[in-house]
């Protein structure tokens, strides 16, 4: 790639000299699945997690800003000066949007929140940055997270410095008894545990859910411990009519950040997300300060704050939708229900006989997670590419190298049913040749 | 403002739990400065160092976005599909817009850098940041920095824990005998000087440029010293027509990464800047690595990449004006010279005979620095605020509260002829009553 490129060595800039995450394998592996996808451009793709893009219409775009300007004057009073400053200049740091985001948390999630809680971020992926870095103070502090966990919550905590502690999963996701257990260990080596990361629906990368139950439990768990529950909610809405109320809808302590996403929901182009973070930092200094305020000044010093013009199409996508992003994804969410189903009807068809093979059954969501009778590796990946055609991510990937050797995850996402049916042919091919060469 | 705010006390969130970035002073002091301005609303600001909006029109917008579709389509031969991806989906991690800014850095500044040596990024803050936290590997790491030096960079050395060493500054930036010195104390400490950060062009906030002969003194001593130079250009070509070349471009070792802002030469609202790291990564595993490619790393794990959508703006607005900020900007570089003259003949005018008043006179870029012969603080500004219905920064500010204790930062960005006129007045009385009760 930058073979060519006109540059002089500069020797202090070894590998080694520079901070840590840069060799971190996990990083390494990710780039390693970027590359094979790139090399076989033909290949039906499982891996990729994008949302679905035959809905996506670039006038969309100009229309959502012209719906947020009008909005800016009609709603919100302002004359054309202050819409067209609102849009071009420097914004404030929580954001532009905040309220219209807290009337799409009430429409969509029954969640209710404070504008001020609220921090517009660059995607989900900050929002974790910013949680983290507030709450990595020094060499004590960790962050526990369900194994296998979602490789940007790994990679943000790498950039801080902050250990993640691995908690096993179960057939519904966390595994509290473990997590309890956990917290134990890591406080008696001498750790301050301070927030466990969960995505309660439809969790990537293993698909599953946590019931009302397991949730109610899972938040007296971190009232009790005095722990932070950092809720990741990119694929809740995407539900198969059944939902189950979010861990901040469930909430009465005060124990759950919230990190919200318009990539799934909305458009990953415009990187827009945000966190809701209610907590009141207690203190003299700080009486009337929100964990949002603090996430809001850490965010000053890293993005300055996102970008108002994103910002105003995500918000004129919400008014467009009435302030529902159900409503605004009857089409997606439709569709990555047929292609979830699709898949388990393909998975049962193919598979059912074969001994070894099995699958969990999501119902929402992207994710399922296929096991299997042989490793599954980056060879293998590599050969399912080059001589069958297909793609898929090996589970291990979101382990850090340390399980998950027999599984791996099928995105269900950007595919189209004639696509899927083609695919998993292929993958049913490359299964049954590995199951068979493994005998 | 977080009064009535919803949310429960969650004491394992004490201030002093948090990182030390959120106590620092240099953040309270820039908080306190945005209290101010924003409770007197009416007082005329040479504090704000936003970029003039009179010209900005969000017709603008629409217009550059269809020009870049019209580019993809045209010059990148995509079919409406991979268009409509380009803007919507998630991108590559370096951006998407790397090769017209290659295109606008060699029409504008004479730089030659490989498109593959570009990663766009959210702002240059979030540059910044990428490029502190890839060089911040330990506590053995610093950076040199002017005193007084611009806040952004402070802030994201805070959040990777790194220590910023002041470098003295004389009547052109940096002082260079004392940079020498630093380097040598720094190591002879058992630092790791890793970079200096330096604005040769118009400086925030002292305005100052260095002349040719300084800059390749500079460059000499990072090569000699092996140390990188970080050169921040957000104001470079709002000059008087004697336009003077960047580092970058006078850059024979290697030795400069190059930060770009588009916040004041297009859009603010857009965040999006970018960083030219060109250096080869020694070693057996990176042979083939440029320095921008593990920037891309860290950023993949920050915010995965900047908004497609506003890339999108940008590079359309780039396609309209033949890849020429300069042309683009004629109308603001004018707008911004005729302020700065203005501000230098109110001050000539009314402070001439005035002992122990002197101003420096930068010839481009947004500010100027004035020594008054009393104290300049918080205080004093508030009092301006409040009594005199006129805002600057005090430069202490900028200094981390450790000196410019009789100086002040005037910025001409914002301001009309006629505000002009009407707060020099007002700054004039405020002077004057000032240094007389001093007497």
């Amino acid at each position: 790639m930058a073979n060519a490129a006109p540059g002089l060595d500069f020797p202090e800039l070894a590998l080694d000299s520079l901070h840590p995450s840069l060799t971190d394998p996990s990083l390494r592996s990710m780039n390693l699945l970027n590359q094979i996808a790139n090399e076989y451009p033909d290949a039906i793709s499982f891996a990729a997690g994008r949302p679905y893009e035959g809905f996506y219409d670039v006038e969309n775009v100009h229309t959502h800003l012209r719906v947020f300007c009008a909005y800016l004057r009609d709603e919100r009073g302002m004359d054309e000066a202050a819409v067209t400053r609102t849009v071009f200049q420097y914004g404030p740091t929580k954001g532009i949007i905040t309220d219209l985001v807290a009337r799409t948390l009430a429409e969509d999630e029954g969640i209710s929140a404070d504008p001020e809680s609220i921090v517009m971020t660059v995607g989900c992926q900050e929002a974790m940055f910013l949680v983290l870095r507030a709450l990595r103070a020094d060499e004590r502090d960790v962050v526990l997270a369900p194994q296998p966990a979602y490789v940007g919550l790994t990679g943000a905590a790498r950039l801080v410095d902050m250990p993640v502690w691995p908690v096993p999963t179960d057939a519904s996701g966390l595994d509290l008894d473990a997590l309890v257990n956990e917290i134990e260990l890591a406080r008696s080596a001498g750790k301050r545990v301070r927030a466990c990361y969960v995505t309660p629906d439809f969790a990537n990368p293993v698909g599953v859910s946590m019931d009302v139950s397991a949730r109610r439990q899972l938040l007296d768990i971190a009232a009790h411990e005095n722990i932070l529950l950092l809720e990741d909610n990119a694929y809740g809405l995407f539900h198969d009519g059944a939902k189950l109320p979010t861990l901040k809808a469930l909430d009465r302590t005060g124990s759950v950040v919230y990190l919200g996403s318009f990539a799934k929901t909305a458009m990953p182009g415009a990187r827009v997300g945000y966190v809701v973070a209610s907590q009141r930092i207690p203190g003299p200094d700080a009486t009337n300060s929100l964990f949002a305020d603090e996430l809001s000044k850490i965010k000053s010093m890293l993005t300055v704050n996102t970008a108002p013009l994103a910002q105003a199409v995500i918000g004129g996508k919400l008014i467009t939708h009435g302030y529902s992003l159900t409503s605004a994804n009857k089409r997606e969410t439709t569709l990555y229900q047929r292609n979830l189903r699709q898949v388990q009807d393909e998975l049962d068809r193919l598979f059912g006989d074969l001994p070894g093979v099995h699958w969990n059954r999501p119902t929402g969501g992207f994710f399922i997670t296929v096991t299997v009778p042989f490793p599954v590796d980056d060879q293998l990946l590599a050969k399912a590419a080059r001589e069958y055609g297909v793609l898929f991510t090996p589970m291990c990937h979101f382990y850090g190298g340390d399980g998950g050797h027999h599984q791996l995850r099928l995105s269900v996402s950007v595919l189209t049913p004639e696509l899927i049916a083609e695919g998993m042919c292929r993958l049913s091919a490359l299964i049954t040749d590995q199951a068979t060469a493994q005998h």
